[in-house]
């Protein structure tokens, strides 16, 4: 029986994760959840999986919420409930499912304790991967990635030797603007980036995976989870999401991992590991699908990705740069504030206006964030543009 | 410095595999090699690669070949020169690479002595399947699969557990007449048929792929490679062959391997295992490949798959007569006594007439195997066609 924290359990990921606990009943129980403001189904979840702890972000919620639920779970709110949670409770793996940069913290807290983590929260290893990485070894942390790309080509590498790789190929359904000509970037709705045509995920991700700054993340994320430079990261464009990334060897063997998409496969993978555990939920049949298409990636439409790319290669807090304009950047297109085109614009505007610093310690990278959206929230384009 | 005894040196995979030890001059030295009658071929490769042995199986060739090469290499023949280098010769791996039955006694030699053996010559699972496994728990002897399908099965095994297969998917090119009617069978020629659109093979095979009675081979192969039940055996039509085959595990996530087609690369792997050596003679690239399409079988046209299918269930010497009957019929194709569509009504006649011995024994497995072409080689076809 493996305890589970679940880091962000409202959202996509943490949805999927607790639809995977309910299917393995006496594999799993949940010790504490958070959320950061949907007391609603946070309660729902409480009432069902009964966990020791919850934290509500949002901290105007607290009381309400434990007025609601009783005595049979301890609330907690803020940053600081996040943190005390990861610090304090028990639990076998931590499934780190925030969004954005604030899943770093409390990450770091679960790395520190030797866990296993499960992670869905790449903006940990973009920004400090060489930390992170660093105290995994430490404290003997286990990483076990849960985007369903890393997920790939972890279990295309068990059994096989690191220094035996050639490359990897990160897939890319290319999203819903790979068929979109780049001059209509300046006119797309937000509606129509939210449309993606593979995987329901939420508005983060599912503008970041139409500017393809996903993509650009997961090369990030990939290049620290198995320890590759950028002549060994190959992104390829392949519309059906049904090959989810691939491992090319010294030998040339290529070994890939595949299903219909379902985030619930590589959720329960990385809880399972190493490990198996027998579920239906997909059927993934060959002659239904019918083809598989590959198509090279525009790196001159999707700019976010060749800034990714960049930022990786340059190092230091480039990438730190890179996630946090970004996010401020999406904050607003969704808002409706910028155009879709003006994404990649600020971020470079803040990778060039911003001091890269190498080997950053956590303190640096907090303050490279904070300078980064302070800077990106407060820039307008002008003519520069 | 691993020594490798060659059977079939002048065959498709004897040459590929020569190949490979050509490009591994510090990991591979060859001890001895076979041919059927090509002494041309044999001599060149004698001289290029110096073993200490040769057989040639056609005895009247043996003494014109000893002198061509003198002191140099001691030449051996017939069926017991097969024998005698696999018995008493000084060897790591046994590159087991006959065509057809033929393969299986000096094959099982090799297993007796506990030596990796890896295995081209599929008829020596699928004749005598349970003996052989057997044999080769009993002797500790390690068998690798060199057909492209089963080491991408193989491949995508390692590392995991063979109790979390759901089932394996075996891919198929549908060789040259997947697009040919049912009804076209009568009249095709043996140019067409010989005609194969991805793999450049022996003639024994290419039928066999043309009549899809290699992928029948292949799932009885399998059977016993990997210890699967029919349940957990399919085939899907994958004409550009890139994907050499899957694996489908418990929690419905799949495991494929892949590459453009070169027999090189899983002869390589059987040697190397379980290390992989760098080799650059393939170049995969999705993007240029394009699109992967994929397609039921259609068992009623390829009438052989289905006898496979059958044969194996019904199991004991049944896949021994399919074969037998399959190696005559094909023999007779190729010499234009017998239409295309004809192969697997022979191959019926034989299993409807000859009687199934359970669990054979070695002798039992000979003596089915020449009753078997017996009965095939005399049979006419009449009016029960």
């Amino acid at each position: 029986m493996k305890k589970i924290l679940l880091l962000g359990s409202t959202g996509s990921i943490g949805v999927n994760t607790l639809n995977v606990v309910r299917e393995f009943p006496d594999e799993f129980e949940v010790e504490a959840i958070t959320a950061n403001s949907n007391v609603g189904l946070l309660l729902d979840q409480i009432n069902e999986f009964n966990p020791k702890f919850a934290v509500i972000r949002d901290k105007s919620k607290k009381a309400e919420l434990q007025e609601l639920v009783g005595a049979k779970c301890k609330i907690l709110s803020g940053d600081e409930g996040l943190i005390e949670v990861t610090k304090y409770c028990e639990y076998d793996i931590l499934l780190s499912a925030l969004v954005g940069f604030a899943g770093l913290a409390p990450t770091i807290e679960g790395i520190k304790r030797g866990k296993r983590i499960a992670l869905a929260n790449k903006e940990t290893l973009v920004v400090a991967g060489e930390l992170v990485i660093d105290l995994c070894k430490k404290h003997n942390a286990e990483l076990l990635p849960v985007d369903s790309e890393h997920s790939a080509i972890f279990q295309a590498l068990i059994g096989e030797s690191q220094k035996e790789i050639r490359r990897i190929i990160l897939t890319a359904s290319g999203g819903p603007f790979l068929n979109t000509s780049k001059d209509e970037f300046d006119s797309v709705t937000v509606e129509q980036a939210l449309d993606h045509p593979n995987w329901s995920m939420g508005s983060k991700i599912t503008i970041d995976s139409a500017s393809m700054m996903n993509k650009g993340l997961e090369v990030i994320e990939a290049h620290w989870l198995f320890n590759l430079g950028r002549d060994k990261i190959d992104v390829v464009i392949h519309p059906q999401s049904i090959i989810h990334s691939m491992v090319e060897f010294c030998d040339s063997s290529i070994k890939a991992q595949l299903s219909v998409p379902d985030m619930k496969l590589p959720i329960q993978y990385a809880l399972s590991y190493p490990n198996r555990f027998t579920s239906n939920f997909i059927q993934t049949d060959f002659v239904k699908i019918g083809s598989l298409t590959f198509f090279e990636p525009d790196l001159n439409k999707f700019k976010c990705l060749q800034l990714a790319f960049d930022a990786m290669q340059e190092g230091g807090t480039a990438p730190c740069i890179l996630n946090a304009a970004n996010e401020i950047a999406v904050d607003k297109f969704l808002k409706g504030e910028i155009k879709f085109s003006y994404i990649p614009k600020m971020i470079s505007h803040a990778i060039e206006s911003i001091n890269n610093h190498k080997s950053p310690d956590l303190e640096t990278i907090f303050e490279c964030d904070r300078q980064t959206r302070d800077f990106a929230t407060k820039f307008k384009f002008g003519e520069e543009v």
